[in-house]
């Protein structure tokens, strides 16, 4: 009987505990999931059979390491940052990884004594990163074979809202970690295009957006994302002119969002203390030009030049205009704002999210140069059943159950870019409604 | 014999060391001068009397301890980075410190020792820090003990080239450490206006400047420094409703240097690796969106709407146009423009620097309010003798001196900001030409 121990039953994991959890008894494998909230373990599981919910504080290095030495497969659905002390004991005690995080420096220097020790551990197995790299290696892969060349590849993808549930002017809610939502295109984003090295300031990367469509759900834009460039090593593609990849979200967004930006609210580097009874009209009015003579609004306008009603509109219904009291005293800008987002743009239980993805490829063959336009669209049930959980976590668990089945027979550190792993993955996939959909466009 | 020890002989030490390498003979005090290039110190010390000059590596333990253990006085001209191992070091052999450095959080925390130990330890006692805080607390003890309160301190300084010998677009050149030039205004900036915070983030601060005038040099402007509100402490005015400490350039300075930052020339967070034939307009190309369809120049123009004929020949002076090689190859974008400014900005041998300082105090006294401006103007000789170097050096001297003659006679750890250290001081500037113009405007 194989034993998988799933570290983190929160949200992100509902999808991979149920797709293992329902095929254990079967497969004669035994699940147990482990949470510091043994009684949220408890509830994911639903007592089904084969399953054991367990109480454990990632920090108790000891039982820690007796959970991770009762299983075979270790699946860490923890935050990033725990991943290399799990994967550091699973190498020590000789057990399997998975994860849906990127690898991180520290998993890539376990490298050689992973495959000394026969061991296979998978990173970057969820949505963004994961079905990303799978889906896109797989055209990669295929126009590799036929002998053309990729001359051009974009891929943007977002966590969004469907389209029924877009009831507020940003049409956006928060669908995944906010923080990071808060903190998105920090630093210097980069990409390349037709040869020509790209480098975007933080300040300017909600500016150089470009228009995205999807058939039957209209425009999207998307904003370049921090280090396209790193892609151009992981898919085999060292010396392809153009390669961008990007973050989605409804047009308009981005320009609402620099002004939040511009106004210095998303920086994450001072503390403030705003006195206990500062209103959300305050905090903004602290980050424009002093004017005794002129309203918040007012100045607001005349420091972003072109603040349209659109824009302005979004603004306002943050709420920031407003003399609400802030949610929280103490923080830098960019945790003030989370608080004050995070009462506006929370689902709410009915809510349906969307995944979008879509890659764009431009391949020259015989001189003649075809456009291949590959979409994902995946919609959520509810705010607990969401298309995010479900993107990020089946992969994961499908590949989990494919290398227990011995259809994956490979070991080392890997990302899902093999055909040995992708294929059957994309394959499952499909039988949950996670598909892509091609367009070609002859040019 | 009291020993004098000068830790580091570079550029800014020129004018301390004459100061007490001149009186040393008659006041009966050995000046020990001990750079990295033992050379460098001989040819600063010229073979005066009672001097001696010595070769050392800093972080020699050994060789550093046993020079500051012969020495009654140690002066650290070292970067401020330096400081608290030399302060350290001062503290266990029982030795009094000064420098021209902030007050770094370590030094504080030796606080409680140096007093107990007697030892006098005193910072901030160059241009800026040091002329800033001696005038400005000169002027607000006054105003304190007369009765009438301060509403309002605002206080500008620059290190710029003498007119005469503004010879480019930008009227300015190097005259100080370049990499803090570039990194200038990177973080966040905060300051008071009228019991209002206000912050500004760094892609802002250089559009948010404000004029400030000069009798016969004409006009400048202030952009607000990192952190204006750490002063209301210092300078014990706690309650005060306007604070703001700016850097003065001259005007349009800031507009065309605003560009650069707009781009994000001066990021310092990534490392760049061009290619080794790309030049300096392939470099701000990469800054730029793509567009085959036009030139750098028309690119820039769009991207900067505002973009003037003024600001575009400074840009264009710095050679950013050109098919110029890069003068290095690898680095942040931050230090390849530096070293592409450092081809330019440059004194020449005979350039003369100039510092400009201003305080402008609202004072409110029976109702009616006045005003103060004072303002300091120093203009160096040539490129080795700058006002920087003297401003910098000339205090510091000036209050070892002062010590040393047991005119102050403190113990602990202290800022120039008590009249028993900035009055000698003050006087004895008057000598040197350092000397505060002050101007009454009465409302």
């Amino acid at each position: 009987m194989k034993r998988i121990l799933i570290l983190g039953g929160g949200k992100s994991a509902t999808f991979l505990i149920d797709y293992l959890a329902d095929q254990a008894p079967s497969k004669g494998r035994q699940l147990t999931l482990a949470d510091l909230d043994v009684e949220l373990a408890k509830r994911k599981l639903k007592g089904k059979a084969n399953t054991e919910a367990r109480a454990l504080d990632i920090s108790d290095e000891e039982a820690r390491k007796a959970l991770i030495e009762e299983s075979d497969v270790v699946i860490s659905m923890l935050p990033a940052r725990m991943h290399p002390q799990v994967a550091a004991d699973c190498l020590a005690l000789g057990k399997h990884f998975f994860s849906a995080s990127y690898e991180s420096k520290e998993m890539r220097q376990l490298e050689p004594q992973i495959k000394e020790k026969g061991l296979f551990f998978l990173n970057e197995c969820g949505l963004d990163p994961g079905i990303d790299h799978m889906s896109a290696k797989k055209v990669i892969d295929e126009v590799g074979a036929e002998g053309a060349e990729i001359i051009s590849f974009k891929s943007f993808a977002g966590g969004l809202l469907s389209p029924e549930c877009e009831d507020n002017p940003w049409r956006y809610k928060f669908t995944w970690n906010p923080r990071n939502v808060v903190l998105a295109g920090q630093g210097m984003s980069r990409y390349i295009e037709q040869s020509k090295l790209k480098y975007i300031p933080y300040h300017q990367v909600f500016k150089r957006v470009q228009k995205v469509e999807f058939e039957n759900l209209g425009e999207f834009e998307g904003y370049p994302n921090r280090d396209s460039l790193g892609y151009r090593k992981i898919y085999g593609l060292e010396n392809i002119p153009t390669v961008l990849r990007g973050t989605l979200r409804r047009t308009g967004f981005a320009k609402a969002w620099d002004v939040l930006v511009q106004l210095g609210l998303t920086d994450d580097s001072i503390e403030l203390h705003p006195p206990q009874n500062s209103t959300k009209r305050d905090f903004l009015n602290s980050f424009l030009p002093f004017d005794p003579n002129r309203s918040v609004e007012e100045k607001l306008s005349s420091y972003i030049p072109d603040l349209d009603f659109p824009t302005f509109e979004k603004i306002q219904w943050l709420r920031l205009f407003s003399h609400d009291s802030l949610p929280i005293y103490q923080g830098s800008p960019a945790k003030i704002l989370q608080a004050i987002l995070e009462k506006e743009w929370t689902l709410k239980p009915d809510d349906r999210d969307m995944i979008v993805m879509q890659h764009q490829f431009e391949i020259k063959e015989n001189n003649t140069i075809r456009k291949l336009i590959s979409s994902l669209v995946v919609k959520g049930e509810n705010s607990d059943h969401t298309a995010m959980a479900k993107t990020v976590g089946l992969p994961l668990a499908i590949a989990v159950d494919l290398f227990l089945e011995g259809k994956i027979q490979l070991t080392g550190l890997h990302l899902p870019i093999i055909p040995e792993i992708y294929l059957p993955i994309l394959d499952r996939l499909e039988d949950f409604g996670i598909h892509f959909e091609e367009k070609v466009l002859e040019s």
